[in-house]
């Protein structure tokens, strides 16, 4: 993070450069190296342009420099388009002339394995040898449509009239940028920036987007993601768009495996586990989508939802002037669990009063001679004035295509009301959609983007991760593993309680044994050696006496013995059989490399793994963000008392939750934790915590 | 059914009727009664057409009948626009004159309770004077662009030229049939056909389109449903649709519970549960699609990819030109289950050596370099060539919006391969899918839509639903439970072994016990009026001896007596204790109202139902579909030797669910039968019911 005057000096150079040099320049205007030109003369930019090729006179009817050096000024962002050495060198050049950015399109660097992360390490030297900073290498570019700075390769910016709006799109891939511009092209979306971060080398995408922040005419951000790198930056992003109340947009890959393994070969960088992307994304208050052209279409509506901590389910309605077509939304909607509401009896009658009549039902459905102006206007100014919905969905029918005059321009009034309004078109409507989305009514082009983009809304939280978030680069340390008692003790301190339990020597069993509590026992090898005791047949339940603890012993030793000779065991913990309660929880802890400090929960088992059946968030975490955890993971609702049954504490395993969570803070050396299972009692009855596991990093010497 | 001469008379009234009349045609071409007479002039129809209004002497300049006996000939399909009322008395007008079709647009049927039920009835009755067959009521019509047939109101064919094509649409919703011709138009993609089928008072969606099937210029189909209406029909369609070789796609709302609601109120239908759609549409060899474009997107890929019984896993391979977005594409596939392969080794060198080099991955990505006409036609003839693919997917970048002569003529000239290609633009490029489509690859417009697609025509299978298939009337039948003895005896004979049990007489159980198998034993309430035993105290386990047996009986006569006071137990069902095997399953079979018989398997339990872990057929299956039901069932993944544990038998379970979907054809009296839990043991030793519930219809006198 640097300080806000550098910050808008950055966001200045990036995005409105008052000279701007092409460095591998050529002169052939449909080469990708001689577009810049065309781009930059065909949008008006109007700032001094400079365009570098040592073999030419001219490129394109223009002087060519042989040289930035050459210049009769340091432009304030060079865009360099050379091989990759050329690249470095010309890196040099813009650090001792006072260059402020420096845009790489070049590639072989990082993506192209060792000697490529050697001339990335080359490029970074050189570029720190001034107060140069780069974006790429591997950018397909940085395009302002507001002031016609188009520097890139990319041909999908050879279109004149870039669309203009408050999105900017930052993407670690290049040919995303283009593809949303033609996709959000006359549908009344635009843009007002785009940049391709490539390698990352230098200025991450976040610190990026941080830079730009205040900017005015940047009202919301689109980032496409191909994996999580810098995640630090992101999330100094995420709290500084937060304050300036700026909403953000995300598509990210790796929803499935294959694509996270992709990414590998992709662009050279690990993609994080999807749940922790996930849990990443919600603390940073950032909107994940999962269509792609949702990315274009959600700003709009973002911005006139915020994100809220406290927002129960939305009441969404649905009003139509074709029942099949708001049929296809709701059923969209509820499969992304957003619940439509009806119309009251009440509003029934209103609207019938006011000419606008529905049948009782799920929907509005005006029906095909509702698509009237006057019957769309009141019907929406009585639903809007209702305080019934927090969102109105308006499914149009085929007027929306053919005659605007009917339905679209009525609901393109009704736009600045307070309770916002979102429009699908069941038919292909482009000038419905433009219009729309110029009047503050969002418009989608499919039902199920429109779906995404609304649940994406309605999840939204506030960014609750700061400066203080730490990132884990402790995980690349020396481990060592603490056994059981070690392990319970440390949880402890975190408040979480372990089931009475004595460590007794394997060597002493022969004599007396006496127990601070009643048998049944469960006798475990006690071992840090042995962190998967039951595969080793290191555990013995239900062990009702002296003679069955020797027996359970000596059965432990011979069985480990058996399963590793490596592992000796020479203690073994006696631990008092407990109820299982009325659910088994596991509460997990690690410091992922990719975002930091997580805390799990799930209910253990074969099936939940199978099912996914897990809560993921960044640690720590907040009671109200414990009890959400609970409520998330299916397996646990039993613990609201499923089918007459009674209902489990979870205030008291929200309280492990947060305790296991406060292992990011108090705790640094902790790298991973976990207590499974946990035992859930009734309400009031607490948690025990039946087995725990400690891996911390190891003392330095 | 009929027989294929009336099928064909009745298609050819359909869709390509020598003449036609517009009853309650209006003089302003604006109104919806007024819009046949506009689009059957600008469409070229070039039959007769006949416009009746008593009012007028003359509509849009054409001259007007006073009623259809006025006309010199009988029309062929007449389009019947008036009131309900006026409808009825229309139809019966048309069964005297010997029209063959009347398609019926007005409203105020079965959709408006009892009296519209009665109107409903009387249209029917007064059809049934004659041979006019009705499309309708609350249709919004019948189109055939292929002669001009537009007799429709929707205003969405006001615009001239409706797409041709192969597609013939038959939709619930009248709305989405001028919706999918926008979707469609420009992009290559034309309808041969279109029907809103409305209310289906007398033909149904399914059996219109089994009257066209012989139409040879209808090479696809695509469905809208908002139910589940007349299953038998599309049934008997699917069944020939299969034979004809012509592929169905079918969309239907219900994938939420909250659609399923809402189709209630709007069509006055009652939708299934959507988990016997999914296995009525397997069955049927449909491909239910989930997006709403790929309605009009899938039929040229079915076209492509016949439906396969012994399909594996398919070989999917991705090409681009654009990394980010192929990325996209791969992730999109994989969350559908879709599995990209990348190019093998010795592959990549015939690319290679072809000019088509790609870096080792699992796309084969010729990069922005690589959009040129020769690189592309080289990597796809060698790809196609290999024998490693059953499909590419091409995904192309900034170039197809732009620069189609890079790519997409390469990519639309390997189009007749026979391994066929799909393309997805990442920008926004409508040109390229028009050239694509006509080419014969099947071009997308979104990567959801795609990957949709694509796995809808993957695991597609071939229809086995035949005319022998029973629709369950008898669920509306009197029903009466077995007992538990009574229900594992019936079950017997479908061959599934029950843990060994006797019933005695409570009465009796002071005299000695001699069971005929060693304890320990449960000991269950015997009662045809308990069929929930748990829950009323009915069953108790672990019983050790002969004086347990007596207080266990006592137990739950009390239990049961407190649970209940009008049910008796005066008998208990003793039951050997069995061990619990690998895994227990639930295998259910009932008489679906919407679909008919179905046999369900799932593990039983609280979290199976949360996460909805089943797997649905209709009965009877193969021992190949119980494998692959099983296969389904998360929760029986363990029985493969989950993490080292034995496998289990598989096999017997798969004959068990056989045996009991056989009460289809065996005991058709039989409206549900549930074994549950069903103890899986390891491979080989078999699998016992624990307890078995038979409902039956009730004797008749």
């Amino acid at each position: 993070m640097q300080n806000p005057a550098s910050q808008h000096a950055l966001a200045q150079a990036l995005l409105s450069p008052r000279s701007v040099a092409i460095v591998g320049a050529s002169d052939n205007a449909a080469k990708t190296t001689g577009r810049p030109q065309r781009f930059l003369a065909h949008a008006g930019y109007t700032g001094r342009t400079y365009f570098i090729n040592p073999r030419r006179d001219s490129v394109q009817g223009v002087k060519a420099w042989p040289s930035l050096s050459a210049l009769p000024e340091a432009p304030e962002h060079v865009y360099i388009m050379t091989g990759a050495e050329t690249a470095i060198e010309v890196v040099g050049e813009c650090a001792r002339l006072g260059v402020r950015i420096a845009t790489v399109l070049s590639s072989g660097f990082a993506e192209e394995g060792e000697a490529g992360r050697e001339r990335e390490d080359r490029l970074r030297a050189k570029a720190a040898e001034g107060e140069v900073r780069l974006v790429g290498p591997s950018s397909l570019g940085v395009i302002n449509p507001r002031n016609g700075v188009m520097l890139t390769g990319n041909a999908a910016f050879g279109e004149p009239d870039t669309p203009q709006g408050g999105i900017f799109v930052a993407s670690q891939s290049g040919s995303v940028i283009g593809a949303l511009v033609s996709r959000a092209r006359g549908r009344g979306i635009g843009f007002a920036g785009l940049v391709s971060t490539g390698g990352e080398a230098d200025l991450s995408l976040g610190s990026i987007c941080e830079a730009t922040l205040d900017d005015p005419g940047i009202t919301s951000y689109a980032l496409f993601l191909e994996s999580l790198r810098h995640a630090e930056d992101l999330a100094s992003f995420a709290a500084a768009a937060h304050k300036a109340g700026k909403p953000v947009a995300v598509y990210k890959l790796g929803r499935s495996q294959e694509a996270a393994a992709l990414t590998v070969s992709h662009t050279g960088a690990l993609a994080g586990e999807d749940s922790e992307s996930e849990a990443f994304f919600a603390a940073c208050g950032f909107s994940r989508v999962s269509h792609f052209e949702s990315l274009v279409e959600a700003p709009a509506l973002l911005r006139r939802i915020p994100a809220s901590a406290e927002r129960g389910t939305p009441r969404i309605g649905v009003v139509t002037t074709t029942g099949g077509g708001a049929a296809v939304m709701v059923d969209q909607l509820a499969l992304r669990g957003m619940t439509v509401v009806g119309p009251s009896s009440e509003l029934l009658d209103r609207m019938a009063e006011a000419g606008a009549a529905v049948p009782h039902s799920l929907i509005a459905d005006l029906g095909l001679a509702g698509a009237k102006h006057d019957i769309v206007t009141n019907a929406l100014r009585v639903m809007q004035d209702s305080g019934e919905f927090d969102l109105i969905v308006f499914v149009i029918g085929s007027s929306a295509r053919l005659n605007p005059e009917l339905a679209v321009h009525a609901i393109a009034e009704r736009g600045d009301h307070k309770v916002p309004l979102v429009a699908f078109a069941l038919p292909e409507a482009p000038e419905a959609a433009e219009l729309l989305n110029q009047s503050g009514v969002p418009a989608f082009r499919t039902p199920e983007s429109c779906a995404d983009v609304v649940a994406a809304a309605f999840t939204r939280r506030p960014a609750t991760i700061g400066e203080h978030t730490r990132f884990a680069q402790g995980t690349r340390a020396e481990a060592m593993v603490l056994d059981e008692q070690a392990s319970a003790a440390l949880l402890d301190g975190q408040g979480v309680v372990t089931a009475p339990a004595v460590a007794l020597a394997v060597a002493d069993l022969d004599g007396p044994i006496d127990l601070p509590f009643e048998y049944p026992v469960v006798v475990k090898a006690l071992s840090a050696e042995l962190p998967h005791k039951s595969e080793a047949g290191g555990v013995v339940l239900g062990v009702r006496d002296a003679e069955g603890v020797r027996a359970a012993a000596r059965a432990i030793v011979t069985d480990v013995a058996a399963y590793d000779p490596k592992i000796g065991v020479d203690r073994v913990l006696v631990q008092r059989m407990m109820d299982p309660g009325l659910a088994e929880a596991l509460v997990g802890y690690r410091l992922s490399p990719d975002v930091g400090p997580i805390v799990v929960l799930s209910t253990g088992g074969v099936l939940a793994e199978l099912f996914a059946d897990s809560a993921v968030r960044l640690a720590p975490v907040t009671h109200e963000t414990a009890l959400d955890m609970i409520h998330e993971v299916k397996g646990l609702s039993v613990l609201k008392g499923y089918r007459g049954a009674p209902a489990g504490d979870v205030q008291a395993l929200a309280r492990v939750i947060v305790g296991i969570s406060h292992l990011a803070t108090d705790h640094p050396d902790v790298l991973e934790a976990e207590v499974n299972p946990i035992a859930v009692g009734r309400a009031g009855a607490g948690v025990t915590a039946l087995d725990a596991l400690v891996r911390r990093r190891a003392a330095t010497p």
